[in-house]
């Protein structure tokens, strides 16, 4: 007996199913239909096939797309939205000249966060990012990864993975939480990189395993940071206890990082701006998705990442906002697929198969979100054009029309 | 006796009045009030000048900022919004690797315009626009100069103005319209460029003229459409007819177009991505603005234009979307000032002021658009952020919260 549908979709111009058919996997489908039941998508396809797939009842809803453009929701796989405070007299200070160095005898930087987020209550945390949330939300963000890091002791990071938990029960958003304690050597340990990481390693780690809190840890492998060796040291203790794997990556200078995430295994090695080409081959043969954060680049006003390269050499590339309030005070997906096309060298095509598809690879959600087929959480986006084209182009203002997250309608302009 | 105030908006945590004074011009007044009549600024000052400057009456209006930051509404002083069909095909095609030759061999570029422009209703003109121009005015935009230039005969570009007059009478916002019959050279005209300088000085000027539907003509001096001999001829003849000038100069090649806009007196010329260190030295030298379009170097992948080597050099800055179907689908007045900070060198204090009072002086408004100081149009934002440094610093979405244009409120988040 074929399934009933909770809601049938109908009316889309354009479907993107993501479904690994057609040009770039993306799927695409001309006058389609989506039925969801139960949060998941039961079906989706031709117009014309409903009736031979899918049953209605008298109490199934029909939603018009009105000849739009439906598309997945946005995977966001890279933030840092758990913070005390925002750094915009940072981003005045560098716009006026001024050098990270400059920057950091200010006051300034990751510390600078750190401290305030050490300072902030609760509810200031849980209200930043639920603010964020919400902006994600109007831009087509379904899913979020959200990583903590401003804490770099065990009581605040523990109290951000505890607020990121909380706030993940009340958005409509799938948020998937990462424990970054080695996001910068915090000043309790300053000039002792290595004894820090045996403290994450030895306490911090376990704690937040305990409380089941956090599926990936991350590291900031980069000069000044932590080396290749200790984020090899790291991650490679931290995968025996059971976390997945994240790597800042090969952002400022090419130490190696992408090499160090493909040797352990980590799901994604992210910003990328410096990879040597043979670091591209590398991560191209492995199983790591390469996740480029070109806002970051554009907020900084740095090269932008080779997306072009990447692409070229088979690697899994996704693209994320790093969402973060000192290198990238920026929370749109919709201008992170522009800046791929505009400046990384992807096709309209490709940037929208990494801002989903990919996007829930470099989350190890591949099973779940960032396709329209059956069985997939039914989060998408309901666009307010009729060629996925326009998606990319309309730079600066997405033309969102309507935002569904399991199944329900959580935005609408 | 002292005026009565229709409204007075107080609680305002910063107001960047841009009166000249303080830091970059921009005229901070911390914990102020702004109170409007007729819908002109009566007085703007800080909150305790209020009772000896104002009378207030039962029928006076009170509103708060809530603590917010109150800015001028974004001038954007370079749009083309008027075309029959947006170009997402040919942004693909670019990003597929398709040069602007190729492009132009299956159909694109500005001439494809015009034929779309040409064959559309004036209803798809008219909403088209109307379309934009909201999306314009949820980020801040309330002054917005319209160019026509996608009809070049005389009757599409009649009609394309007429359509930008009648929507001038329907949006919040102010409009300025600006004859671009000289965009590029139409196909009845083919290889015969200086033809067709000709006929619109003897034909198309004229009519537009008579009918009163253009304050500007504008001309796109680049290799390949019109030479800087051509573009000074135009511009010349343009002026003795009685219209304001404008000019598309040094985007691609540095053709010296600016020069023609400094000898022909023309109130800005924009582009200027290839501008030479001699040409910086004159048009600073010259009461010409300098308007750039950096959303534009973003979306064709092209160096970002000297904004800091235009701002230590003197030049009066502008800066604006350059929104068009073709070269910039960007309507963000936002985006360009983060641009501007990120890119282009401004700080931010200088990236607001370029985007108000810089943009007011590109259209020739320096005395009633730009700046929040008594007699000046009612035309204001009302921010959801107490630091006027989050303008530019959150990138891609902005904080916008209420928008007034003539003292009236028109949009809210």
């Amino acid at each position: 007996m074929r399934a009933r549908a909770d809601l049938v979709l109908r009316d889309i111009g354009q479907l993107l199913t993501m479904d690994g058919s057609g040009a770039s996997g993306m799927g695409l489908v001309n006058n389609a239909v989506l039925c969801v039941k139960d949060g998941k998508v039961l079906w989706a396809g031709p117009a014309g096939e409903l009736d031979s797939q899918v049953t209605v009842s008298d109490t199934t809803e029909f939603v018009s797309a009105g000849g739009g453009v439906v598309t997945p929701g946005f995977v966001d796989s890279h933030t840092h939205p758990i913070f005390g405070a925002t750094r915009q007299e940072e981003f005045a200070m560098r716009a006026a000249g001024a050098d990270y160095r400059e920057i950091a005898a200010a006051g300034g930087g990751i510390l600078n966060s750190v401290r305030k987020t050490r300072a902030a209550s609760e509810d200031v945390l849980e209200n930043n990012m639920k603010h964020h949330l919400a902006i994600m939300l109007s831009g087509g963000t379904t899913t979020v990864e959200v990583k903590s890091g401003y804490g770099l002791d065990l009581e605040t990071e523990l109290r951000c993975l505890e607020v990121a938990g909380r706030v993940a029960e009340e958005v409509p958003q799938t948020i998937v939480p990462t424990f970054m304690g080695a996001h910068e050597v915090p000043e309790e340990f300053a000039g002792k990189p290595d004894e820090y990481i045996d403290h994450l390693i030895d306490v911090v780690n376990p704690a937040v395993k305990k409380q089941g809190i956090a599926e990936f840890v991350d590291i900031f492998c980069e000069k000044g940071v932590f080396t290749p060796e200790q984020a090899e040291r790291y991650l490679s203790a931290s995968a025996k206890q059971g976390f997945s794997l994240k790597i800042h990556a090969d952002e400022f200078f090419d130490t190696g990082g992408t090499a160090v995430a493909v040797r352990t295994g980590a799901v994604s090695a992210d910003h990328l701006l410096s990879i040597s080409d043979d670091n591209i081959s590398l991560i191209a043969d492995s199983s790591t998705v390469a996740t480029l954060l070109p806002g970051t680049a554009l907020f900084l006003n740095k090269p932008f990442p080779p997306g072009r390269k990447l692409l070229d050499a088979g690697a899994t590339v996704a693209v994320a906002t790093d969402f973060n309030p000192g290198s990238c005070f920026c929370d749109s997906m919709p201008l992170v697929v522009s800046l791929a096309v505009c400046q990384c060298g992807f096709t309209v095509e490709e940037a929208l198969v990494s801002s989903t598809v990919n996007g829930a690879a470099a989350l190890g959600l591949s099973e779940r979100k960032g396709r329209i087929v059956s069985g997939y959480d039914a989060d998408f986006v309901v666009w307010n054009c009729d060629d996925f084209r326009t998606i990319p182009y309309h730079l600066g203002n997405p033309d969102v029309a309507v935002v569904y997250c399991a199944g329900l309608k959580v935005y609408s302009t």
